[in-house]
């Protein structure tokens, strides 16, 4: 990996992976406007909110596809969530995409659940960032001028899979492997985040297995 | 600079550069028809066009703002060309940037040009990538499903500028500052291309000098 090459990512393809069903994993807000005043509560207490999301990255017949939660058979989100004042990044990542998508082998004397294969995840660098300067929902992928109290910043992380493993859904969503073609310039789909994404892994050159 | 991390860049004022005209520098093709068939040309001789385009970044009232040129006060572009067959891209990118952007000081005996400042662009890694899969105008930024052949492959590169330079702008061409706000999902003004640019750089944390 040169600095000034492009780097080369291994892909594994979709039918190396399994997938089954766990448990329900509510929502914590029920609604758009529950969200946003949840924020504006945490932000006043702890102030701008940082959230970490995962680009997962299979193929499909040798075309790139992401790995998308789909909640209510309508909203797409990434893998993720925000964190808690301190947090970690990485690990914090690690940990939300355990919850999601691991399955809980046990649990700890302390109360923290043990999962399978809990560090399957290779965490890459960030490749997008994303700015929330209101109590609102839309995000811009730059820091506004003028705006100096940003209420949320979102990191987006390149993730790879091992070879083989089972991916844990909860019931309430679903898990689908959308191709780059189908998002691409689509945000009245998939919203503006996730459009995005196409041009945020274009420097890669996929090395399709 | 971590690999986790986010990488930050130092960008300098706008207020630090000086502009000033040189000759004219005619288009190679006068129109998209004849560039397409150039294209084709050189694909049945050459085979794939590589073409390096430099996004350059400087900042006003400490918002970051890209450079553009300009052509007959419509078209945007980036600074860059093609590549001959065998040119290295970062030496052939700048190259060009010189020949956009420096002043001829001299000539060598071989009558190849000696730029003022030759090496005073800062070129940084490969930020996106661009496919051309017909001798037509589209790009995407992911090679699509069953193209074994594309027709061109565009490089785009961040470079930086050192804290003060002149920079020498042929007499048919502006060179202009636009900010990320302006580029942002408007790429009926920019083209596809440009106004992805906000994206391509949102996971650098600027540093304003």
């Amino acid at each position: 990996m040169s600095i000034l090459g492009n780097t080369e990512i291994q892909l594994h393809p979709l039918s190396n992976y399994s997938f089954a069903q766990k448990e329900d994993q509510p929502e914590e807000d029920s609604s758009v406007p529950a969200r946003l005043e949840r924020l504006q509560r945490q932000y006043e207490t702890h102030g701008m909110r940082r959230t970490v999301e995962a680009i997962v990255v299979v193929h499909v017949h040798n075309h790139p596809h992401v790995l998308l939660l789909q909640i209510a058979n309508s909203f797409f989100k990434l893998p993720g969530d925000y964190l808690q004042p301190g947090e970690d990044e990485i690990e914090g990542l690690k940990l939300r995409l355990n919850k999601q998508l691991s399955r809980v082998l046990a649990t700890t004397d302390g109360g923290e659940p043990l999962f399978e294969g809990a560090d399957d995840w290779d965490i890459r660098e960030c490749i997008g960032q994303w700015w929330r300067t209101n109590f609102e929902s839309f995000l811009y992928p730059y820091l506004p001028a003028h705006i100096t109290r940003p209420k949320e910043n979102k990191k987006v992380f390149l993730v790879l899979l091992p070879p083989h493993r089972t991916l844990w859904i909860p019931r309430n969503l679903k898990l689908m492997a959308v191709p780059l073609f189908e998002i691409y310039e689509n945000s009245s789909r998939f919203g503006n985040q996730i459009s995005a994404i196409p041009y945020l892994l274009s420097r890669f050159n996929f090395v399709l297995q």
